[in-house]
């Protein structure tokens, strides 16, 4: 089993524990990514997985190279050039302090990639799915470009695409509105991750009740086969309830709701479901199942420091089926 | 926005996380003492703080110094003398297991300083606030008449005084009895915190229902317009429920209740409050959000590490206003 | 008030917090065994405790002694022969996400013990309390005979004995099965810790309420004057409710249920149970009491990083008195 | 004695020891830039030394702002604006090993500083000195035209300036040559670092001997009094030799060589000469003692963890009086 | 160019800095093993290597499996078994105080290998090189065995082989001696890393010069076609001299001597020199240039952390030109 | 063999590595005295030693307590009283920055020590040496008296004293001179080290060269048998040169001069000397040996992290015996 994913890799930098930036002198290192997320989960899951994306060709660049390869992930399609690694800056709160990022990822190597340099056509030759978000085509035209080839190429090799067309409004910074850009890349997935207002947003489904607006943006791109989401309450920066759904044209498949308390790293857990629910797809004959794998992979993500989650199949089975209880395993 | 502090800072060694003193070979070292912690807070709202105290003139007293700069502290009025600093030895508990102070302060430079040496005219010549507590005139003849020379002259200037007429049975060490200093303080104050069984034991005022005391307070003291409190269930070392009032001499103003989980450092807590109050008499139009932006500033100090807050006006208002999701801010 | 026990330690390597294998640089180092572990509390509770074990001849070995020594446990006793130490890997868990432990005990010099190297007669005799736990007899037949040695010698010098059946199925290596093995070892018991459930697998005890379970034990073991156990509902791995029981073959004293959140290490929690049960048999003139004071020290446990409790009588007592408010103590 | 400094200060981020990027999980937290090193190494001999910089404004920014307040630098003049914080990362060698810096400083808020937004008039009114290095003039037009109005302000105001004329090829990104801007600035200069070689390449200058190159300079720029230089011999990555020199149209004042094993931050050890020569030239009346204070200064920094020197005039006029044998001070 | 290496690769603890084991509570974790070594290095030359090995099927081997694909060595040859980890404990030393090694790594799952599990036609199809120590076949016949294979299959395919015969007595536990064992595996060997008394010990060989003993091995084993060796000065632990020596059969190829200080840390500086052979070897049309890169690749290795020389090429070649300045690099 | 240590035992504190105590957010926990280091140390050696001495009645007393049993000083006979304890705080330098230290010990509960609560009879009673120091008489007149009581016994019991009347300048803050005190103290010992210009000040001996001052020492104080004393040549922070005399009232043995880098930690190296000097005589037949082995011991525990040397026998017997080389040890 065999997973593409496409898109840049951060050095996150963040104080130890949930000490402020203004009171600490050291910064623990992590790197991350919606994308290279995707993939590090699914290597845990024991998929071949492979990130396509470009690093700049100096020591921090191979840093974030060994980083994905550390944890399994192929890194033989990334490319190198001059520039910078894009960064963001995480103060992870506490109970009623909320964590907060502080992006600096403009201009960074990544932006610069050019369309004409990834043959996807070998990169996807024997792939089983390729994954984006919307966060490519929001950093730069090459990059939207860049993708755009990708999810055609996947279309033509009958890959399976899954999206998760994020809106940030902070991005889109090239001169492009997302609008413009998106509905093409949507046009090729398979999988889509969103909620009315989302759909409503990027592509004017007026529907707002969740079933209708899948249904909606089935009709829109036909290709799409899947709608997902999680819904989330968040009670306190260390205390949520997550669910998730799955609509396939006929039904929604609904998740249970996990109590996720206290939260150790709340940062990569949307990733951690689409890797979950991908892993799901592939390897499930039964919908439910997927989308329960998903939550439930999303749910552990919550303990676990980092931007990608670490957990195994067997770790996300037990949660998904029902036993949360932590009992110590010797 | 000006405001004055005065009294001791104590350099507060901690193991790391919630570990115990046998068991540790590290101390983290943090700087605290009532009512600086006040003024670091206030410094975060953006006021210009200046924080009148004596460190030994030694690396230690230039780095106690340093974190008070740190944290934009004025720190132009600081004395310098020889001697030692101050200690305390806080161990965090959890859960069940209480945190511990073991103080190390006897002697310290700052119960040395003499009345003569600070200018409090020239200190307060521009200030909007003057705030005390009582553990300076606890620690030495010279600190308690030094303090009632502030107040004095803060009284003389117009400059509103707050006082925190705390109580701890194991200082006063130096011959006299809170009774006999606290009242000729308290006499100068415009806001006083503390509760009827707090002003029985002081100045033998009889109430004990919450308003009823208060009027008797203002009766004893008429230049005292505020009395306020806040009020703490504490179900375990890592969970509080926390509320405040104010009564303005008519009305008792009565924050929500925050429920606190988890409890990162729960040092700090009530000067937290009186700074977020003090920021909000001075700012708001409004007793009511004076009080709840207090009790705000109280709640989210329970989750930022070491003595003195760090939240920024928007963090507090924002969970003044009600939000205490946590929601991650990009 | 002398307590000696006898049993493997182990070098235990953790990742700092929460942190997984995979993803960190650094193991913490503690030290820990089950009976090791009650020597430790006991230490706390200010009872003169000496810990009998064999250690490897090496740095390791004297690192071993040295963590025994620190916590006030008497080492003489101790032999050292060539070998290694015996080791575990802890990942400790969160929320939903379990604890985990990797042993890698095999081999270790502790298993390769000779019964006749230990002189039970002088290591008890001014004892008060010998305890033991059924890993030591699943280690090796050395093991197995020096306890028995043990044990025979307490009852001959009439010291009472306590022993703590576990059962643990990866162990057993060395030909011999605990139904074989048990039975003489609970024969010279005065307390034993256990369930109907293991009662059934060891001693083909078939009633399966507590008290029924208890009394066929005792009709058994005709020496066995208490029977206890905890009983745990395990939420997550940062959240357990904890109780114990008591029968003293005529009645049950039954704990109060302790909710403990958060947990932070929960390695040795049985131990400290243990080690509780034993100072309040050996202090208090009061069943209620004693089996009170295990539960509040096993509930106190949980707080604490690493395997053995750290917690004194007074901290015990404050919770044993269902005072879990963690107020800070100054 | 009031100095002042302008420059860009960027976020130092730097792996524990001498671990390599590739190796670590943690990056330790500095703050540093040339002129800016000057300002804090002026703030422990007790000078009041200001920084004209601008930072981004948000909790990075504001951090940078701490560091600078927290070494008793006056951070009254610094803007605030939205951008991104200038980085590098450093990797420190050891022996034979080198260290190595990757600068991510494109682009960052201060390049973007507008000349008209700085009252150098305030800023330098009661000024003794003001200082600036070759860095800002190569970041931005702006930075270079905000630089030539702070010097001929002071040029008015006769506040005496130091320029190190530092070129670095990798800057100077905006079209403009640093032959083109530097003379103009240089013009101002009553100080000027730099050697024979670097003269040539930005004035023309052709004399290779020192004292005949700083002639030719004091000729082309008569405002110049004083030229200096340090000389280092590197013998390893932890082993160098340094003496510096200065000549002030006359003669050539040579300190002592200092030979500094082993190095434990070679960072800013020209900006610690730098401070320590305006210190000396500030204080005494003596250009032998003026450089060799200068020597001792650098020489000092190579012992001190972070960008600054923290070396107090006592433990420079101890290293500059011949005394370099580390004896312990009790 | 790809080279693949055989050999247990063992979980590296050791204190940080140089603190002893009865002093921390915390260890460092790298991974190392003679032949990974070689493996890790190589891959920082940009070659791609596999490396061979048996682990664990459990988190710790997997961690191990990380360790080496973080630095980019192909991991797809491992084999997981049930088993422990072979560990070894590391003190550093300083000054006149030795570095100190403990070992753990009997009955690790490596010695458990099955010599047909590994299919060395594939694994060695389009090799460049093969290398091999004498640790492997001191383990147990199976390492033995599986050993011996695969020299053969290299053999037939006309793949270089290199060998580090080295001998440790407390290795060989398993009935074999080494003067059984290590004839037939150094004659498939191209290259031979030792020294006459090594060549004595173990093949009989009785000349004492370094020529006269590389030539009677050639002699013993003709297809030997280089020898080599590095020769130390140990003055103490934090300062060695080193040098190389390569004989092809012809003349001796002598390095410069490398002046080493500090040594931050001395493990794995053999496998660092024969990674710079190798590529040296592989690499270079000159025989000098290979032996100098070698021993600057082992000089080089003395300055960084962990087991594996994580120097690049370019970083080698500096300091095999003689540059050993260590100036920093920007 | 029993060796009885008397004395105060602080807190020692310090930065993490060389960094400045203003640049620091951790202290690392330590605990020394100098008498109290010689029992350590002579502990690593094997030896039975107990040190008396009072600490405070608080977790951190017992802190103190853990740290000498941690390292095998038998601590029955410490007293427990309430009260502060002693405190010092060290920043380590490096290369030509000097090491710095800050007391805080006045006031410490070992200077309330009463001297009729030590039963010196019973403490001495199987001892084979007693060690006192200079510090103890300074502090307190209790602790003067204490320690006369102590060397008055072992006097009676004919238990050899040795005496380390090392003179500082800052303590004797209590109403005696050195010179009133100290020649009663030094009546009693059978090794007292020191040189020339020590015993002028002190005892008014007026000889200047190192035998003629030892004879007429030996004259004014007939039962000391030797006398001895460290020589230090300071070549900075980092490295020194060291070496040892004793003088037997015949002739003085000379040790080797041991070249010291780098310099680990430079406290506590003459306690060490003290140590090894004391082993050397209890064991040895040959005062050479002897002072090697003191010079030895010294030398190795500038290589050691906290005040005490945890060096072993053998370890300095290698040095001893001039192997420096810090060969790896497997």
């Amino acid at each position: 089993m065999k997973i593409i994913t496409f898109g840049e890799v951060m050095l996150r930098l963040s104080p130890p524990g949930v000490e402020r930036f203004a009171q600490t002198d050291t910064l623990e290192m992590h790197f991350g990514g919606t994308e290279a997320n995707v993939a590090v989960s699914l290597a845990q899951f024991g998929c071949h997985t492979a990130h396509v994306t470009c690093f700049p060709d100096n020591p921090l660049g191979r840093t974030a190279t060994s980083y994905l390869r550390r944890y399994g992930v192929d890194t033989n399609y990334i490319q190198y050039a001059p520039g910078r690694l894009g960064l963001y800056f995480l103060e992870t709160g506490a109970g009623s302090r909320a964590s907060q990022i502080i992006y600096d990822r403009a201009g960074s190597v990544f932006t610069q990639i050019r369309p004409d340099t990834i043959d996807w056509e070998s990169v996807l030759a024997d792939a089983d799915w390729f994954h984006w978000t919307g966060i490519t085509p929001a950093l730069s035209q090459g990059a939207a470009d860049c993708l755009l080839n990708a999810i055609q190429t996947a279309n033509r090799l009958n890959v399976p695409v899954s999206g998760d067309p994020v809106y940030r409004s902070n991005l889109w910074q090239y001169g492009r509105q997302p609008q413009e850009v998106l509905p093409a890349l949507t046009e090729g997935c398979t999988l889509v991750l969103g909620n009315p207002g989302l759909f409503n947003h990027l592509y004017g489904i007026t529907e707002t009740d969740i079933e209708a607006a899948a249904r909606a943006l089935q009709r829109q791109f036909p290709r799409v086969r899947y709608v997902t989401d999680t819904s989330r309450e968040q009670l306190s920066a260390s205390h949520n309830r997550l669910s998730a759904w799955l609509f396939d044209g006929q039904q929604t498949y609904q998740s249970p709701t996990h109590d996720i308390q206290p939260i150790v790293d709340r940062i990569g857990t949307g990733d951690a479901y689409m890797a979950g629910l991908i892993y799901g797809l592939l390897t499930f004959d039964d919908l439910q199942r997927a989308v329960d794998f998903g939550a439930a992979a999303s749910a552990l993500k919550h303990t676990i420091p980092g931007d990608a989650s670490l957990a195994t199949v067997e770790e996300v089975e037990t949660l998904a089926r029902g036993d949360s209880s932590g009992k110590l395993k010797r």
